[in-house]
């Protein structure tokens, strides 16, 4: 595997040869905010798509999973403000209308419209205001940063990223936004993620490299533990970059650049978690699987005591513990040694006397790190998370309000 | 079964006949606390007791579970401020002494006593302390309400009760005391309970009573979805009140009143979650299992969204069909209906309008209640939670420090 990535300067969604986008206040939930967008590709994709494994799903994501079934699409409209979710048949019926308007708009097939929705749960679209913003929008090749401000809710920054990728098969660009905060949980909870490339993939590969990617990225990011019904990522690919096709066979460096992508979004997905003040980076080595690994990670980095802890930059490395023996992991109290940064706190199950006030200094920072070697196995894994602030609280005790 | 339960004006854990206790302050860790006590009865007990199933267990769970499994014990010790847990093979050592010390002052074999600690996870004992604080305890009738004190970390109030029961097969009491606060989560998260009774126990009905009581109480409650290596439930039957044997074939009433004093402990713990302003109910009809029923409920219950909705009166509701959805638990969307205290705000799956401003104001109470019925089954569960508050930050983000 030869290839070279290089991060495109205000690379975003649309950077990809084909795709443009465009976004409007359509005045769904909040007056003066970007709300509704579109994102087209001039020509059909093959796609691929990976949703929330909530049993109560939103109405978009029941019609997209349909939409996708034949694994082409051309367009997505997504909303923020509410989510259609738990909305009965109203909501599948107007997340149907939405695919029909774009489709018309567009003139394409309104199986090709996937939808996406996030926000409030509940509450029916208010669908004058959505007809209204779909006729609005204008589609250029700069529309890919509006549609990032379009679907945030919570969110205090866009989150953009394109590489451009020299492989031996050819060069393209792999493009993609995301929208976090609250929910963000292992399983894709609400989340929002569009990926764009202008490489041309086999459509089953795109789905299985898909998958690979968001289980080391999406699926290990964590914020608060819910998980919502409207999680959707979807990955398209154009084909107009005229790569040689890409299949499992000759993928590696697709699957690559995806995951960076993808692991790219996912940091800023938990930096920022809502109310967070810094992102906590949890490493488990040494689990007996990897699937362990996985497990551990995403129970310390989700733990409400352990986020706490960190937010006030107290090495209370208990809860860590605490935390990695509710997880599920197989765990050998005496073989297991533990880093908050660069500090061993406890090594082989015996406690390591530490200065306190040396420890805490140094988790009085932006990015932190606890590290796990559980000496059991090759398993290791990564997960994000953030710390848990007063904020937090603040925020989700008047979301509807 | 016929049975009257009366609940006893300032009853304990030593309210049944022959239990005595008392606590010292210590001053294992903090100046002016009680933090170290004794429970004591006259003579030998049947003994069953419920653990963390924490993978990291602390030293003194390790070694009460070493002491019962003859099923024996006649004196509990116990002291908050050190848990106990992670401090390696000195926790052990250190958890024995204290067993060895209670022994040799009541002149009762080490292997009859009991051992339980809370409070921060990762620093040895001050033995010297301990030792001392043993030598000065006085055991008294009234001491059961000083062990309720010295047991408590960030609690708020003592959890304290006793059941005057007058059945067929004789007059008994049974009396409990318990701490919660933070942590507390299905499984018995952080949870120290001591039951007691004067009725004759079937060694081997005890345990299963413990088990049937506990699951349908503190293991309902949740907190914050943590979990502590040092989570006991004792139950200790002395058999002074001289009543028949109880076992499985006779025990109902003994199980009844076991439950209710569970029941009236676990409550208690929910209202005094770390920085809880209400006890939130969850109650979950028609699922297909009691199990999952329970996992429906226990999952509302602990999930930060609807906890911090429910903390700012915020009738969010889809906030507790995305808990339901990744509870595990079957859903049919269509089918389901929620009510907000006595608001149905969705039937059979679609949404019914509602005043907002007045279930918000009734949401404003010390006591809520979110009841779903799945009509799927005859499974039903209740699970006690608490909201989520920006002082459960403040709380355990300066724990330790």
């Amino acid at each position: 595997m030869r290839a070279e990535f290089k991060t495109l300067a205000s690379g975003t969604v649309t950077s990809p040869f084909g795709f443009v986008a465009g976004a409007v206040q359509s005045g769904i939930r909040s007056p003066n905010k970007l709300d509704l967008a579109i994102l087209y590709s001039e020509v059909p994709c093959t796609a691929a798509g990976m949703f929330t494994t909530n049993a109560i799903k939103a109405a978009p994501v029941v019609l997209t999973q349909k939409h996708l079934r034949n694994k082409r699409a051309q367009a997505i409209v997504v909303n923020s403000g509410y989510a259609n979710a738990c909305t009965g048949k109203q909501g599948i019926a107007d997340a149907e209308e939405m695919a029909r308007a774009v489709a018309d708009k567009l003139g394409i097939a309104p199986q090709n419209v996937l939808v996406a929705s996030t926000g409030v749960i509940g509450t029916s679209l208010p669908m004058d205001r959505v007809r209204a913003g779909i006729d609005k929008v204008t589609l250029t090749k700069e529309g890919g940063h509006e549609l990032a401000e379009a679907i945030m809710t919570t969110d205090t920054f866009t989150k953009e990223v394109a590489l451009h990728v020299e492989a031996e098969l050819g060069t393209f660009i792999l493009g993609g936004v995301a929208k976090g905060a609250g929910m963000i949980h292992p399983n894709l909870a609400t989340m929002l993620c569009f990926l764009t490339t202008d490489a041309t993939v086999d459509a089953t590969f795109l789905q299985s490299a898909l998958h690979t990617a968001a289980d080391s990225s999406f699926n290990m990011v964590t914020v608060d533990g819910d998980t919502s019904p409207s999680d959707t990522v979807v990955l398209l690919a154009n084909g107009l970059a005229g790569t040689k096709t890409i299949n499992a066979g000759n993928g590696e460096v697709f699957q690559k650049a995806l995951e960076e992508v993808c692991l790219r979004l996912a940091e800023c997905i938990a930096t920022d978690g809502e109310g967070a003040t810094k992102l906590i980076k949890v490493i488990v080595e040494g689990a007996v699987t990897e699937a362990e690994a996985r497990k551990a990670a995403r129970t310390i980095a989700s733990s409400p005591l352990v986020k706490s802890a960190m937010h006030g930059n107290d090495p209370n490395w208990g809860r860590v513990l605490a935390a990695l023996g509710r997880s599920g992991a197989k765990v050998d109290e005496g073989k297991l040694t533990l880093y908050l940064n660069s500090f061993c706190v406890t090594k082989k199950g015996q406690p390591v006397p530490f200065n306190k006030q040396e420890v805490s200094n140094s988790l009085d920072s932006k990015e932190i790190s606890l590290k796990l070697e559980l000496n059991l196995g090759r398993g290791k894994a990564t997960a994000w998370g953030c710390d848990l602030s007063e904020e937090y609280v603040t925020i989700n005790s008047a979301y509807t309000s």
